[in-house]
C-alpha cells in the first residue's frame, strides 16, 4: 500500500504484474509457472464459476469429472491432438519416493517404482472423456451426452504470466456427443454464446464472436469459434473457444451409436473452455493506475462502509446506521462489507478499496450523522456525491446496475475506437505500431500468408467474425482476392 | 437394469461395487486406481459440497487456490509428513514428450526434457501452502489466516475401491495459522464439528468424535481428531479428520510472527479435509438390496413423479396434475423430475428410481385423476400410501424431514446395536467375529499392544471418544492398567 502502482501509460505489463500481487489476487509459486489464486482473486473466479455453471445446467448440462491423468497410449489416441500438446506436457514416470541412502532425512526417485506406461497431466481432457464415452453410448437414446467438468489442468509453458498464461490453470471443459453434425455444430454455436454473453454481460467486456483460421485452431477440431476481447493496450485476448470436433474423437476412440434402424454411426463431439485466464482480461480491461474495477456483477464487496470516527462513541453511533444500510442492501442480494477495524485510517482504507476495485464506496462521518446523509463514491468513475440516507438501498441498487453498464459502455468504446479497417500493408502495419487493437483487412485466406503477416508484425487473425460480410476485395499483404475482412491483431 | 444386485447378506463388497456403478455413482477408468465421477453421483458430491462450503464460510474461512505439484525439496522439508506420503506419490520427472523415431505415430517422454528438480503430485498440501505462508505472515495482525482449499489429490494406492481409496480423489483441505496454540486447538475442534455436524444432519449418518491413538495420527500432525462411522457390515468408516499440527510445519517452513511486543514467533497450525470418501460412506450406511437410499438433504431429485398413462390424452390429463404438484414443489426448495418420457414403462422407471435412491416417489394414474389422488412411496420403509392433491406440498415436505430423521435413526439404532463393551480379549475376538462393529476396550495406551491386537484381529484403534470417560480398568490385551475405554473397529 505504501508504494503506488506502476503507470498503465509508462510500463503496461509491469502495472498489470504488480496490480495482481498487490490487489491480492494470485502470486507466484515455489513450483516455476504454477501461481496461487489468493482468496480475493479466488472469490472473483467463484463468481465467475457460479455465473457459468448455472447458465450450463440451463443448458442441460450436468458436471462429472474425470482423471487427471491420461496414459500415454490413450493420449495418442487422436493424433494431431497428441501433437498439438505433447510438447508442453508434464509426465509423471514414477510412482514412488524412497530415503536417500547418501542423505539423510533427503528422498529419491524409487527407481523400482517406474511405471510400465507413463502418465500425462492433462492438458486437456478429450482423450481421457472420450475413452470413456465409448462404454457410455451404445443407442441413439444414449445421446446427447452434455457433460462438463471443472478441472485443473497442466500446460508447461516456458513463459508464464500470472492468470494469462501459467503451467497449471484451472478452468471447465464442457465435451459432448451427439447423433448428428447439425446438433454438434448447433452445440458448438449454442456455448460460444453462452461464453459472448458471460463476457458481456458479467465481465462488461465486449468481445468478437468468430472462427479461427486454420493455423489457430484447436488441436483435434474441424472448427474452433472464439470470443476475443481487447485489452487497455491495444493487444486482444482470446476469452473463451468451442469446438467442433466432427467425428476426429468418436474415430481415434471408437464410439459408436445405433441409430432408429439400428445402423452403427460414429458420434459427432464439441468441446468448449473458459480458464482463470478470464481473470486476467478482467483485470486488463477495466482497470486503472489506482487498482483493479471491478464490475458490480463479479465483485466479491459490492459495497464497502468506512466510517470516519475519532472515538467509539461516534464510531457506535455510525455503526446504527451503516448496520441498517448493510441490512437493507443485502436483503436486495448485495454483498456489503462494513469496515469498522481501528487498525487501519478511513484514508488508508480508501486506497485499499480503490485498489481491490470495490464498485461502490460509503463513507459515514460525524456531521453525515447530523444531517442524514453519507458520501457515495463510484470506483470506476470515482465520482463522490452526498446522498440522503432515505431510500438509499434503492439508489444504490440503480446505481451498481448503472456502473455495470458504464464500464461496459467504456470498454466497448475502447475496442470501437481501436477497431480499424485498413486497405493496405503499409496502413496494416502503420495501425499496428501506433495504436494496435483489432484490424480488420482482407486476406487471401491462405496459412502461408498469415504465417508471413505474423512473422513480419507479430500479428495474428484473431478470427472470421461471425457477422462477416462478403465483400470483394484484395489481399492486404499478396493482392490476391479475398471475399472478405478479417479481425487480426498482436494477441497476449 | 435387468441384473438385480447382489445381495448385501451375501457379499456385501459386491453388493457395493455393483451399487456404485448400475447407480451411475462411479466407475473405474483407463488409468489404473483413477475413477470417472458420473453425472448423478457427482451431482452428490455438488450437494456435500455446496453445505460445507457454505459452513466453512460461515466459520470464517475463504478459499483460495494452490499448485497441483510440490517441488521435492519443499515435499521433504517437514520429515514425518514426507515420510508419511513418500511411498504413494506420483512423480513428475519430465515435462514434453516427442516423436518415437522407431514407431511413426507413436510419443515418447523426451529425455532432453528432465526436470532439474522432481515434482510430486500433491498428496496433501501442507508443504505448498506453509511455504507459501511464510510470505503472507509477518505481524499478528496477519493472523489468524483461515483458508480451505477444494482440490484434488493423488495417492499411489495399490488396491484401491471406487469413492473409498482412489489414486486420486477429490477434498477439500483446510489450512490455518494462529497465533496461539490454545487458538489452533479451538480450531481443530471447531472444523471436527462441523464435520460431525454435516455427517449426522445432512448425510443422516451418526459418527463418534474422537482423537487418534500416536499410530494412525496424520504424518505431521501433534493430534489428529477424526469422526468414525459405522458401515452395515460392522467396519468402521473415518469419515473426516481435523489435525493439530503444532509448530510442526511453521518450523520447517519458517513462519513467524512478530507479536504485539515485537517479538518473533512461531505460528500454530491446523489441517483438516474430507473427501470423496464421503460418498462411499454415504452409500454403505443406509443402502439396501433395492439400490440407494438418499437422504433427502443430499439427494439429486428428492422427488420424481412418474406417470402411468396409455396414449398422449391421458399423458396430457396427468401432467396438468405433476405440473401443478412440480411448481409446488420447487418454489418450496423441493426438487423433482417429472418423468414423462414413454420410452421406458412405469415398472422399469419405479425400479430406476429406487436404484438411485430417490427418497420419495408420486406416482399418478388414470383412477388418480378422478379420485384427486396420487400414490406416494418412501424409499427409505418402502411403504406407500393414497393421498390426496390437496396440499400435498406440505404433506411432502413434511415427509421428506420425516424421512431424513428415520434414515438417521436407523443408522443410529444400528450403531447402538453394534457397539458392544468388552472386558476380555477373548470377547473382543467373539465380537469382531461375530458381529464386528464398534468395541469398546480398555487399552493400557502404548502403540505396541496396538500392533498387537491389529495383527491378530485386524481391528484398530479407531478413536479415543471425545467423551471418553475416567474409568479404571485393565487393558484387554496386555492386562496392565488403563484409564478408560478406547474405540477399536476394523475398518475401511
Amino acid at each position: 500500500m505504501s508504494k503506488s502502482l506502476p503507470k498503465r501509460s509508462e510500463n503496461y505489463s509491469e502495472w498489470y504484474n504488480e496490480l495482481v500481487k498487490r490487489a491480492d489476487l494470485a502470486e507466484n509459486s515455489g513450483v516455476k509457472g504454477c501461481m496461487v489464486i489468493k482468496p480475493y482473486g479466488y472469490a472473483i473466479w467463484e463468481k465467475m464459476q457460479a455465473v457459468l455453471d448455472k447458465k450450463f445446467k440451463e443448458t442441460g448440462h450436468s458436471n462429472a469429472y474425470f482423471p487427471l491423468f491420461v496414459p500415454k497410449s490413450l493420449f495418442e489416441a487422436e493424433e494431431k491432438n497428441a501433437e498439438g500438446f505433447a510438447k508442453e506436457c508434464a509426465i509423471v514416470t514414477h510412482y514412488r519416493l524412497k530415503n536417500d541412502p547418501d542423505k539423510k532425512g533427503k528422498l529419491i526417485v524409487d527407481p523400482d517404482a517406474k511405471l510400465e506406461e507413463e502418465l500425462i497431466v492433462r492438458p486437456t481432457s478429450e482423450a481421457i472423456i472420450w475413452n470413456t464415452y465409448r462404454g457410455w453410448v451404445q443407442s441413439h437414446r444414449d445421446l446427447p451426452l452434455l457433460i462438463n467438468q471443472w478441472a485443473n489442468v497442466v500446460r508447461w509453458e516456458m513463459k508464464t504470466r500470472l492468470f494469462l498464461r501459467t503451467a497449471e490453470f484451472l478452468w471447465q471443459e464442457g465435451h459432448t456427443a451427439h447423433a448428428t453434425e447439425v446438433e454438434a455444430v448447433e452445440e458448438v454455436k449454442k456455448m460460444l454464446e453462452v461464453y459472448a454473453n458471460f463476457a458481456e454481460s458479467y465481465m462488461a467486456l465486449p468481445v468478437i464472436r468468430g472462427v479461427k483460421s486454420a493455423n489457430e485452431r484447436f488441436a483435434g477440431a474441424v472448427d474452433t469459434y472464439c470470443i476475443e476481447a481487447l485489452m487497455q493496450d491495444g493487444k486482444a485476448l482470446q476469452a473463451g473457444t468451442s469446438h467442433f470436433l466432427g467425428q476426429n474423437f468418436a474415430k481415434a476412440f471408437d464410439v459408436k451409436y445405433s441409430d432408429k434402424n439400428n445402423k452403427l454411426e460414429y458420434v459427432w463431439g464439441t468441446s468448449w473452455g473458459v480458464s482463470t485466464r478470464l481473470m486476467g482480461a478482467l483485470i486488463m480491461a477495466h482497470s486503472d493506475d489506482e487498482g483493479l474495477v471491478l464490475p458490480p456483477m463479479l465483485a466479491p464487496i459490492q459495497v464497502v462502509i468506512v466510517p470516519i470516527f475519532k472515538g467509539e462513541e461516534q464510531l457506535d453511533a455510525i455503526a446504527v446506521i451503516a448496520t441498517k444500510i448493510k441490512q437493507d442492501l443485502e436483503a436486495k442480494g448485495i454483498s456489503v462489507k462494513f469496515d469498522h477495524s481501528d487498525k487501519y485510517s478511513p484514508g488508508f482504507k480508501f486506497a485499499e478499496y480503490e485498489l481491490k476495485g470495490v464498485p461502490l464506496r460509503i463513507a459515514i462521518g460525524p456531521r453525515d450523522l447530523e444531517k442524514g446523509t453519507v458520501e457515495l463514491a463510484r470506483r470506476d468513475t470515482k465520482t463522490k456525491e452526498t446522498v440522503s440516507t432515505e431510500n438509499i438501498d434503492t439508489k444504490i441498487e440503480a446505481l451498481l446496475k448503472e456502473i455495470q453498464d458504464s464500464i461496459f459502455k467504456k470498454a466497448e468504446d475502447f475496442k470501437t475506437q481501436n477497431t480499424t479497417t485498413v486497405d493496405s500493408y503499409s496502413e496494416f502495419k502503420k495501425v499496428l505500431e501506433e495504436k494496435a487493437g483489432f484490424v480488420l483487412a482482407h486476406w487471401d485466406g491462405t496459412s502461408e500468408t498469415e504465417e508471413k503477416i505474423k512473422e513480419e508484425t507479430k500479428a495474428t487473425i484473431r478470427c472470421i467474425p461471425l457477422d462477416f460480410k462478403e465483400e470483394q476485395g484484395v489481399c492486404v499483404y499478396s493482392g490476391k482476392p479475398s471475399k472478405g475482412r478479417v479481425v487480426f491483431a498482436i494477441a497476449y
